[in-house]
């Protein structure tokens, strides 16, 4: 499939057919971040919630809900939960990386501190824990605990696997549910279950979010190593860092004694030296890791579109199906 | 009431009382901490669950259920779900204070590093919350998730309040119910939930996790300053760290020109020198704030076991009381 960038942004699409489920959302964040007794929990959380993120997260919960007929008002605090689990996670993730940028802006911990990262962390998960809640559906509650589970143990597993080449794609595959995939597939599925779906349809709706998500991550850790088109993107982060992404996995499972060492020195032991991302990219070639990987995110975005088949027509699943094919069209 | 220290500790005898309870409750918690994919987990939470907490929290909600005459699982569910609370609540904590100490052992964060205190932290709640999801009430869910923000709420409360004098003695009771009585009250409520009590069984339930938890954090401030018998305290700890607790509020809110610099240099400054202490505790006692702390904190116990007057009698609920007596024994 072939697709016209500058027309079609699929996530635009969509949150122009959610505008007013999007303005319903917004209000709630606002209201429900807002806390009487601890006015810095707005300071720290407004330059993340209002960051100008693409509310990718809530905009797919509420799309498997309308698309599924719901007309109720949970949609909203389901979208709002998600969101706040997501800046939650942020938050946490700031802490942990001491990355010192995100999204362009300074991180919470280097504007306040890592004490009020974790502090305001929890803040939002108590607060998506409260509107879940309100929901009054003990099946979105299973779900959403799931999800979080799965996503503390991707976290914790990212952490061990750092700079262990023993890394397999299977842990890999789990970290990226954790990191990426276990919000995507909860968010869609709680739309449906509000919407009082069947399991089949529940389903897809969570496969859906479960592939997608995958591919993101898989379409985010290629471009780190250049894809094809990475304008703007800082090459080489991860190797720097250590982190076994999936082209690295690959290169080193078909690596040579020489070539092991190489990874054994860069990745496990950190003593990188200048010309070793070369190196690495010149490694990940020979292989074709990188040419396996992109075809390994595409085949995860069509089984996020194939998903979608056993759900009833709607526009709103035509934008979903074309959000997939965007999420790859960067390394297409 | 005069109590026999020796003989007498309220918590042993509950816990005899609640023998085989609480090895269900250990059974669950060492089963719900394993992580499949991440073995990292259990070797960070193992040193904090494993480490001879007096399972003070869990208790609470045996207690509560079984004196309403509870006889289903769930209670051991609840149990477990309230010590993971508190043990994820350590560890960011852990994070939080960069405290050094805590039971006497090094912390999770000198032993591993802040990353895994998060996480590890963020994966204990969400395996408390599936484990609330078990009990399939909804009434428990929505307890547990406004013990949750008051939690987070209390601790970032703490931290906006740490330095500054105009803190009131409402913002402490509003932090104290974070750090330490959210959990107690919950804890107490949901036993009586999952019994099926009434509305005013389960507010005498929270009443008293309120109020004994609350005089409990006060009796621990009180000592930080020597109270009556501080063997093994350090005292000075929370004057060193600037935290603003009853008797440095109730001695600031008396203080003439002279003894207010004091605390705007020594607290909201911070410059402290030798001497420093022995002036605060001079000051404290000149405006007789020990002796008005001790006062409410006793005050506090006495409303914790008034609370009690609600539930029919029960050989539980005799130590609850006796528990009440016991946490303000050490300043009688």
């Amino acid at each position: 499939m072939s697709l016209d960038l500058a027309a079609t942004k699929p996530h635009e699409e969509l949150a122009a057919a959610l505008a007013d489920d999007l303005t319903a959302v917004n209000a709630m964040i606002r209201a429900r971040m807002a806390s009487e007794h601890a006015p810095r929990i707005p300071e720290v959380t407004a330059h993340l919630v209002e960051a100008g993120g693409k509310r990718l997260r809530p905009m797919l919960t509420l799309a498997a809900a309308r698309m599924c007929g719901y007309d109720g008002p949970y949609h909203v605090h389901l979208a709002a939960t998600v969101e706040f689990i997501h800046t939650a996670t942020l938050l946490h993730d700031d802490v942990v990386d001491e990355s010192s940028q995100r999204r362009g802006r300074p991180t919470a911990n280097l504007l306040w501190d890592n004490t009020s990262s974790v502090l305001v962390g929890d803040y939002l998960f108590a607060r998506s824990f409260q509107l879940m809640v309100e929901t009054g559906s003990m099946r979105v509650l299973d779900i959403l605990a799931n999800a979080a589970a799965t996503i503390a143990e991707g976290e914790v597993l990212q952490l061990t696997a750092a700079c262990d080449l023993a890394t397999t794609e299977d842990i890999y595959i789990q970290v990226v549910r954790g990191k990426t995939a276990a919000l995507f597939s909860a968010a869609m599925e709680v739309g449906g279950e509000i919407a009082g779906q069947d399991q089949a349809i529940k389903q897809a709706l969570f496969d859906y979010g479960d592939a997608l998500g995958i591919a993101f991550q898989i379409v985010d850790d290629l471009l780190d190593y250049g894809g094809t088109d990475a304008i703007g993107k800082n090459i080489g982060d991860d190797f720097r860092e250590r982190k076994l992404t999936l082209p690295v996995i690959r290169a080193v499972a078909m690596a040579d004694d020489e070539e092991r060492a190489f990874w054994v020195r860069t990745i496990q032991k950190g003593q990188q030296a200048q010309g070793d991302l070369d190196q690495a990219l010149a490694l990940l070639a020979k292989h074709g890791a990188m040419e396996s990987t992109r075809k390994d995110a595409i085949a995860w975005a069509d089984k996020a579109k194939t998903a979608l088949d056993a759900v009833p027509d709607h526009p709103l699943r035509r934008m979903l199906v074309d959000l997939a094919d965007y999420v790859v069209a960067r390394i297409k």
